[in-house]
């Protein structure tokens, strides 16, 4: 009953998922690789089979899901091809680098009557924004008035600028507090620091939650997100994950990891394995980003780009799907 | 050379200032309590002598320097005849009501051609806010790209609404964020949430930093102030005091204190003690809120007001002194 | 390729085991799940076969390893059974009730000339603790010079008492503290408080460490271990795991579980992937506690007993395998 | 109603004790400094009078009460002087350097039938132990059953060995643990480390408390003093005070300082402000060391020695005063 797993995509995220699913994951197998680097494709897939096109792994009859980790240019296609082939697909964010074919992929989904098209944004299953949800759901605090996010990663490469803030590293955070709260955003404000980085985002939801969003590409001492929902009756906020505490050279320390990866290591596993579970029962996991969750944080990322060329307030209204 | 004080108000923060004065300065006495209700002034006094006049305390022989803590309209008038009189003052804030009237303190105090007036913004006496400021002044972090805020408090009184939490409670955070950063404010944008309380402020400084400041008066767990700068190389955070750390109940906890007393008991001290040192060099203390400082804390905070009405972005534009 | 894991003993930590091997392991399945209370072993096995019959469980062709969660005093039968099948073995802690029995364990393995047993010390794999090792391997801070332990359960049950905190409890510490330190433990002084619980250990080991260990069996406020090294250049503590922060009714919380499963859910799942990995390679899991580890802790305790009862320091004097 | 203040010894301690009566000390002023290093007390007194002779300093009119800060050989000397002219005398610990000595200190005080001497545990006055004895006195947390205390200086002199960390360091930990549990010591063991520092150090109290106490006198990161009370329904533990938290480099950080007098900087200031309050009343600060808890310290410490010597566990039996 072990689900064959084709991963295109053999870069930094498709080997680790390639990984992932070859030693961490309970009822599933790496049948496939695929990537235009023969190389990159075979070191990931460690004795299973590769291939360099991506349509042939979509259709090979070894794959029974696909995992899509590919640029993301590329994923609008191989979503067309893996709904066409009617396989379960898990998604690196974005779902597509236009809210127009993001928006296409959730009709023909639905067109297809089947829950198949899973969304990456792995955070909704780190065992910290897990809790926070819990919690504020379950009702003890009162209503989330206010949220406070920070994105910051230790450093951007220097093609990492104009849009791509907002469209690959913002994205992450308009889905979380999309889920966490359980609303929607119906307003964007931006506020950039003279350096442009870090900038603030302010967004308003249809239920009067207020969020503040710091955005710091460059902040150089390591990898950190945080989020702090501040209730009626207190607040949550994330305890970071951390394994040691030094006390040396004159200070205590916590260490910060240097990006994403060891950050949401619980999380990608987790994202996995309840991928994998799902597909049993013929749907994706439960909390899981489906396509419209990728289509909303792409339709608002460009929302919010608005608001940053105008310096206006703009409001945000999602079409029906 | 024991620098006898008077001190105007007894309620609260008047018969703390009168209990600090006795009790924790070196250098000072107290030397009269004026208070309306001549009960209050003598609980406050403790032996010292007390009136229901304080014109006549400004006056007295015994009163070397006048600590205004009466209620906020009666500082205009208390500050003119102290600087009539020619002696000492430390008001506590706001400096007035009106940005007219503290701006004419400003003059009044500039033509005397002598620095007598302190505003009590003790939180520049804070140690960790301190702490911040020597960092942030050190430059090892770079510049304070965003400065992130929140005052708390556990509860507000019901009349303590409307221009209150501005006037009030947000001059605070105007002035630390002036001096911490010292740079200007010239910009603001007030976002309310749902239920008005919290709302966030984010403010734009000449130097190009962005700042954002929660204010919540019911925040229900305590009272409880935040500040976190970001700088190009890093963040420094206040470290919150506390004395213990309680394993207790399924849980480990540290508390928050009810009110700003205890949080700011060493601040008060200490901006007591400092502002009589200073007295003995014909000046106020190294760093204090000066009455220009005063008077910027709540001229801004008028805008902040038009920028909560209008929801519009709004620009500080200070006039000359 | 995926090898068929029986499991021994359906209880609660049997029960959970069959969980781990079904839901989160890769490479293994659950082929079979043993115990006299029929319904028990059915409820773990959740549609994998039972027995009522450990040793057919052992000889079964579906099953490729052993997990042993049964009793204490099973272990040691069971554990010969899986010796005599030639079939790997990871038996929860301890590897048996006596020393002797312990140490006839690690001399059939050794003359079978393969590693088949694994010892349940999980902590081995808890994240926390793998990174203080590797703090300490890694020199940066010298010589752990110091070592200081506590183990707290919020309850215990009636029952456990007498030998039973050192053990059933102690023991964990013991091999943590051998593993942690790459030390042997030379000798050994017991100071109970009045009420029994808690009591203080105090190990010497042979490299010059000194080893202060505190077990409370009812510390009532939740499960919490911890560890910290004093070191030459610095220290190194357990930064204990922990999802979410609370502001709350005065305090801020961060929350301890009431038992060890989720304080060890990572170390659980990691250990019996690990285990499984390394079936395949014919070994044990590299840094897992082998049955001479487990025979170590079993004879350390039994000395312990001895200097509890004593009240004198007792020389430990491990004989040879 | 200002009390002349006469500082013994300007050394660091010294020097600090004359800054503190004259910057921080309300009802008290410096009346004189002596010091064999004439430059040293000058500079110390700043613009007070001063000697070299420091019984002229005990006999003289302007000092209403003694300040003993000299080397500890001359502390049994002075006290004598101190009673024979009836002042009120804060000693720096040790009370003697010898229990003899101090005991016959306890005999004069008691046959004068005044309480003159406070001995300068100002641990007793640190905020954070205060709040742990409140909370310890409060029974909420039930019975104090083990008590865990380390005591770690960044570095010691080369000459500060041998008896010293028990007699000039641990003397600290024995009086903090008798005022914290109100209770007595009545046995105590020694573990030391391969390289003597730290040892381990376990008392135990007449009400059946198991104390440990590491004493680290190279800890090399900074000085870092900690104690968890472990009791029947919950611990405390001290929250180490720190004003800012870095984030910086990788990690997280918050700094330790390099000696005892920025730790002790507010427990010194409350003491000699409460001291200098109880003088008013003809007493000792309430809760303060008095002769008898000073003597106690140093005789147990000789106890702890033997210990040290003989690896035996000692008996601890304090005389009748």
């Amino acid at each position: 009953m072990s689900i064959g797993i084709g991963v295109i995509g053999a870069g930094v995220m498709g080997a680790d998922h390639a990984r992932i699913i070859r030693e961490e994951i309970s009822g599933a197998h790496l049948a496939m690789v695929a990537d235009q680097d023969v190389g990159r494709a075979e070191a990931a897939a460690k004795g299973a089979r590769t291939t360099t096109d991506p349509s042939a792994l979509v259709y090979d009859h070894s794959v029974g899901a696909v995992l899509i980790a590919s640029p993301d240019d590329t994923h609008f296609g191989l979503l067309k091809a893996a709904l066409a082939a009617g396989k379960p697909v898990l998604c690196e964010k974005p779902l597509a680098t236009k809210s127009e074919e993001a928006l296409e992929i959730v009709r023909l989904e639905k067109r297809l009557g089947r829950s198949l098209v899973q969304t990456g944004y792995m955070r909704r299953f780190d065992p910290s924004y897990r809790a926070m949800k819990t919690t504020l759901a379950g009702g003890e605090l009162g209503r989330a008035r206010m949220l406070h996010c920070s994105h910051r990663n230790a450093s951007a490469p220097p093609w990492f600028v104009g849009a791509m803030p907002v469209t690959n590293t913002l994205v992450h955070e308009i889905d979380i507090c999309r889920w966490l709260l359980n609303d929607e955003l119906i307003a964007v404000s931006a506020i950039p620091t003279k350096e442009k980085d870090p900038a603030l985002f302010v967004f308003e939801t249809a239920g009067g939650t207020v969020i503040s969003v710091e955005v710091f590409m460059n902040a150089t001492y390591g990898y950190h997100v945080q989020a702090e929902a501040v209730c009626s009756n207190g607040t949550v906020s994330l305890a970071e994950p951390t394994t040691q505490r030094l006390r040396i050279n004159g200070s205590e320390q916590t260490s910060y990891p240097q990006n994403w990866i060891p950050r949401f290591a619980d999380a990608y596993r987790i994202q996995n394995q309840k991928w994998v579970a799902a597909i049993a029962n013929g749907t994706v996991a439960e909390g899981a980003a489906t396509s419209w969750d990728g289509f909303a944080a792409t339709f608002i990322a460009e929302q919010v780009l608005v608001a940053l060329e105008t310096r206006q307030r703009v409001e945000i209204k999602l079409p029906v799907a």
